[in-house]
């Protein structure tokens, strides 16, 4: 099975921790495409970032879909443009944000979810409702970190984001924390290990849901609002991403 | 107070239907600025060419905090790019979707939504959700026409939304009707009249709520999720979409 | 247009404060009638409180309706009595809370209320939950000050209520401020410019709905509900409430 | 014990009605003091009603008040003025619909209404959700009968009553049936028989409700926002309804 | 009327506790049987004791119908087994954190649960949305008692019960208190001398629901899936549980 | 890895069905161990047959705790005593209806259920609102066929079965199927192909859920109310039920 694993932000670096957790995360037999947006936004932090970065993962998926991968994964929290994915796809999308709040609902009467600015608490939270899981989630709680801080040694993000899980887990009563960023995906193990609760980073699951749906010949839908889009003709600079039946 | 009118398909002749109903409804003072997006699909018909949408969309709103514009309206029915398109705002941004529920929720206890083809629906239906007005919305409705055939003398349009407007008032019980396509914008006064009840044209009343808010000087808070995008780069062909601080 | 502003508590420097506000927003071209209720409580400060309220304010709707008035501003922020009012009227009514709550939904993604006394609080809960803004508004505080003490410049108003909305965006997150009173309505521009947020006054929001609905030829549905009221005798002292087909 | 049923429409005959369940429902050594509203509308049918009803049963409860009455039932299927009649008496205060829906609660997991006329069918579903029965009420039916005609043997009211019902069986899924006005207090233990289900009248569950409240010394809570109105004067015609500490 | 109380733990002192709170809430001519579950865990404190409880509760449901008892209380606030308990039996069946949630919607605004384990707050918090009581109920608090420590002098129950009323009342704005637990209810009229506000024991108000339901002919719907359940064989240990039609 | 799929039923021809789905559904390197209750109803279309179930259910939880399986699935649609399951084990555990309701949510924005008797149609309801997935389900639809039909060939219960998600298709608008009977896994795949959507079975795919979670060191949460149950005696003939610490 072929699974292509879209970083719809344009750092390469965050496609390296975002690959290596999927192929960490993935079956013998599953092979991961891992993808860097050729014109996303160097990190996404708010609703424009997110606007933007459709463009790129929508090309990602098409060409996906000309190179017959079997299912995609969104990996960025913010699952942006979701539902407009898959439409373009054959096989299951499934968005970080929404396969690691569904996991936790799994093992866990209630969660928090750990993220990075607080500008970008919203998006998780209207997700939470989107997704049917407002009920499971406590809170949303933010380190305001900045997505390439991850990275970066002099943020102490680890120590920030443990600092946070903690809280969530004595002040919300939760029982399994999300992180909130695929730039986490790294961290993940570790910080289970030291909270001893579930901690669920989305990438490694959401590989694994489109293995399940996959591997039981469950794809998306193609009769209603998930059919393939109408051919059309885009104008201008989005004449390329016209639909051909 | 100008205020710029967005057009979000490439449909010059929509957007004059749309222009039209702007500058009919709009105060005497305000000056209306059509645009048609450069880069959109011919029309809006679900959740791919919603989310392709948005970069012309966003292109224009940028475009228009340069020329001065006081305030936004997205007149495309499942207004795309709302969230991202009031963080790229300093004025008010409304979308006629939710222009035009929320104004039908002050004038009916529950209307219908007579929208263009069934796949459109689920849009409305989230629009629904996310904008609190699940319960005031008795039903959201399609005709089954295509966004472009509503300007087609041939398709029988006007007969055909008033079909289902007189279902919606029989079966649903609603005292108000929602038009549920930026496309119907000609329509409305014309089935209000036949009808008997409020016909809502989300262009209308999209156009005198911005100019309510602005006019009372309240504008797009730009403090938290709704501020301006952080500054930062972005990749290839999406490079001239990067937000300058 | 004439639009009328109805205060159904029986003080009149409060209706001096709203008519003010209306008259500050209203548009060039209409004429704004500030009304006191012959008959209602010095202030609204409860669920007792409204609802004796309503018989004047009904009373001042139906002599707008003789008067020819184009539309109604329910102006205490309990919109008490507001379906009644639509079932007495033919053109729009707009209750502050709702105006000011839609309002705020279009310019932040979540707001807070800021409003009097704490015993009040749940009677602006549960507008939150009929308008289907409770998803939208963060919390609603209480100040704790009476509604006649607004006026007393021996309270400190403005700064004790200003020290609420500090509190309100960094506590609750929000991006915009509703006032929760129409005695409020004086302050909202000085507290704006101090906050840097949008801080909503009802009466001057709801004056420019009206405006809009009505402008655009938009009324209270007749069909269903909101129709008028069924002729039929009442006994006693409301027997002059009696409906007249 | 001393209960106070108060019929807020001015209509003797459906207060004999009432008071009869009332009897028939009271425990021994429950006195039942059956009223008519001295100021209502001839019956309830639609918001206006409803608001002006409420001044007549304000009145009402402040004599029971005074003659010492332990508890009261608002024998009106929209419950009209309920929270305020809460802070004006120490004892529970309880209204019918309220009693009847959530008793249906505690028999079925689903329950339909049936009502009168069709434009009261929006007071019953705000109040489910306001009372949170809106997942446990299924639909909520009107016969289109007139509150008088109840009582009218040419509408042949049982038979329409009963036709209804089997629909809401038989459509709905319903385990129970809720009457949906105080007028059909007299059918319900002959509906019950006829269709083999429960059968709610609100009349005589209330009355049981409150017995059992105050029987256990459960008064409306003096906290917060049910604590008796705050004193201040009243204008004009409502002087009379001031409150006095 | 014949009552029985089921207090689905196998604590024959808790069973005193919760039989006595029944007798003294019990009208003239109830009687109330109480039984001890004899095969229930020695208390009940979280989903794996509550369901192996359900099998004494349903036997002892069983044993009441063969008995000829006219209704049930299951004495557990967790309401463990109530739609299985509803199909084996004939008259109405309430649990306690049920009733009481329900009258404390009657009585205040809002409300707070005071109760025993941390662990057993989601059993709440799932009743609470189950019985569309969350917006009712303004928070479930935990003192951290066992169950059992409620009857023992060392543990200070009162005292950190009463304590944590407080709290509810002060930090939650809660008008009424529901105690989380039957072993509680010994301590409802001294908490509510003390608070001011009213403290509601289930045991007490489920008996008196029951007896007015039971009293006004008012039964569990057996049409649907409240009725018998179906005649089938059960293997093993469970061959006794079979139901016979 | 070995899961084990238990039946809490007592039917081993059904079980023999659910395991040779779980088979067909597992990864290369797991072990399915299926497992028959031995004191379960024959079939389970209720309340009070689900309620009995728990307690076979569980001693095969724990009967798998003492052999070393690494997760659970609960192949009954009704998911009963899944949170008691959750506290006896270690792994994940998951119902059938819970992961395919999860499924279906990714592969369309609208789904219905297709299961048995109507009687159990409100049990899928309720785990629908627990789930947070009552805005993804349009409808839950019974066929009328007993749990034991579907394997009798004359039943028609594939012909039934297909008829009934034609009109789930045709009347709901779905995109997907949900199976709502562990009993009819073996039709799964050829209704998919008949149909041309997802149809979705429960056993499978719950199967890979569990495979994903387990295989990426995720187990249920063991702080809070998911931890182990505390240890303390159960009477009679539930002794052998109490857990040991």
């Amino acid at each position: 099975m072929r699974i292509k694993v879209i970083n719809p932000n344009s750092t390469a670096s965050m496609t390296a921790v975002i690959a290596a957790a999927a192929r960490a995360a993935a079956s013998a037999g599953t092979e991961i495409v891992a993808a860097t947006s050729p014109s996303g936004p160097a990190s996404i932090e708010g609703h424009y970032d997110e606007a933007v970065s459709v463009i790129g993962l929508l090309e990602e998926i098409r060409a996906g879909e000309r190179d017959g991968c079997d299912g995609y994964v969104v990996a960025c929290f913010g699952d942006p443009g979701l539902l407009a994915a898959r439409e373009a796809a054959r096989g299951p999308v499934l968005g970080i944000a929404e396969a690691a709040m569904h996991a936790a609902s799994f093992l866990a009467t209630g969660f928090s979810v750990v993220t990075t600015l607080g500008r970008t608490r919203i998006i998780a939270e209207h997700l939470l409702r989107n997704y049917g899981m407002e009920h499971h989630c406590r809170r949303v709680r933010a380190t305001e970190l900045a997505v390439l801080e991850l990275d970066d040694p002099a943020s102490d993000a680890r120590g920030r984001i443990l600092a946070e899980c903690r809280r969530a887990l004595d002040e919300d009563g939760s029982g399994a924390i999300v992180l909130g960023c695929a730039g986490m995906a790294d961290l993940a193990a570790d910080l289970q290990r030291e909270l001893g609760v579930p901690v669920i980073d989305g990438v490694g699951i959401a590989v694994r849901f489109v293995e399940a749906l996959a591997g039981l010949g469950l794809s998306t839908s193609k009769r209603g609002d998930l059919a393939a889009p109408l051919p059309k003709p885009f104008a201008g600079a989005m004449a390329g991403m016209a639909w051909r039946g």
